[in-house]
């Protein structure tokens, strides 16, 4: 199903136990619009995982998938037959990389989001000064939405301002430092937290702090 | 361990079947110097692949390795953990995501590879223009070496004026067009072959062929 905002958060579930993902995912009780998976607890815990986080919510695979097209291909069509309800791909691997990528989510009735820029320090060597690049990248093979960084407030405001109708997905916020509000303010239309949530005492109420920063 | 050029054929598994997979590895009987596996692979039969494949000599973890540094060392904890002898990761994400894939590979007696150019089309758009700064960006941060297509030798023989002592690792064999003796020629290391051999209807005849080739 495409992500649609409602609460505007998404929750990354950067685990590497397969039942503490799960139980912490039962606890956030579909609060949050969608769960957010990547390699470590996909090759932990296998990609079957995705079926069982799915009862409670949208998955997004945040697989970064950076191949040549045809891999690509393969890696998403696992991924949606396995529950995924979007992808993430990366840019700058190429126009046909992320065509391919884009071409299969379509088949499944699933979305492909393209990474711009990353939130880590060496995302301002070679990804920044293309972001505007790989923007215009993703729009023109019709992806549903980009990944822009909530930690760089004035970038994603930038971006925002490129990426015409696609959603903005803005990981992060809490531990590596962005601040929901700002994110949202500077165009994301979601907001991706991780630790914030999943190492918090309690995972709903965390949650639902972010939340109602959001709607502030 | 680390990959050392003897018959400098690496063989991409590049299938879904887990059985059909290991049947070719076994086929092959320790002739190419490695086994090169990709996520389509592992997200079917699981990370566990890797174990019974290392039976049959050396494996490169193809992961394509692109995301924040810390996520970066999960992955690759992984896949050393699981028995994979090296990581192939992107350059692109910066030096920082490079250094975590280098320093986990180093824990494990592993080594890392990161990837300078692709062999597909969309990979002249943002990886070639950068090829040579994702070179340098290799060597500084101590990776045992790159991955430059085969199917552009002139720009292979470019690459390895700028790489030092790094090995070099070349896909595009084969289906793709590129040539094993040019590819040696222009200066790779290792030459990556896939559907050229597991697609063949003796993958053993097909892979001396190739180490034939490279003989010449």
């Amino acid at each position: 199903m495409p992500l649609v905002p409602r609460s505007r958060l998404i929750v990354a579930l950067d685990l590497m136990d397969g039942y503490e993902a799960l139980s912490i995912a039962e606890k956030l009780g579909g609060i949050a619009d969608a769960i957010k998976v990547n390699y470590p607890l996909i090759l932990s815990a296998g990609l079957d995982i995705i079926k069982d986080l799915k009862k409670h919510g949208n998955v997004v695979a945040d697989f970064k998938v950076a191949d040549i097209p045809n891999t690509n291909s393969l890696i998403c069509a696992q991924a949606f037959k396995a529950g995924a309800d979007a992808i993430i791909c990366h840019g700058f691997a190429g126009s046909d990389s992320v065509k391919a990528c884009i071409d299969e989510a379509s088949k499944y009735g699933c979305e492909a989001y393209v990474v711009t820029e990353m939130s880590h320090p060496g995302a301002v060597e070679f990804l920044q000064p293309h972001a505007f690049e790989l923007v215009e990248l993703a729009r023109r093979a019709g992806a549903s939405g980009i990944i822009a960084p909530a930690t760089r407030p004035e970038r994603l405001a930038d971006i925002r301002r490129k990426a015409g109708k696609m959603k903005i997905l803005a990981p992060g916020v809490g531990a590596q430092g962005g601040e929901a509000r700002r994110a949202i303010d500077a165009g994301a239309d979601f907001i991706i937290v991780g630790r914030g949530i999943y190492g918090a005492d309690d995972p709903y109420e965390a949650a639902l702090e972010f939340i109602e920063q959001l709607r502030r």
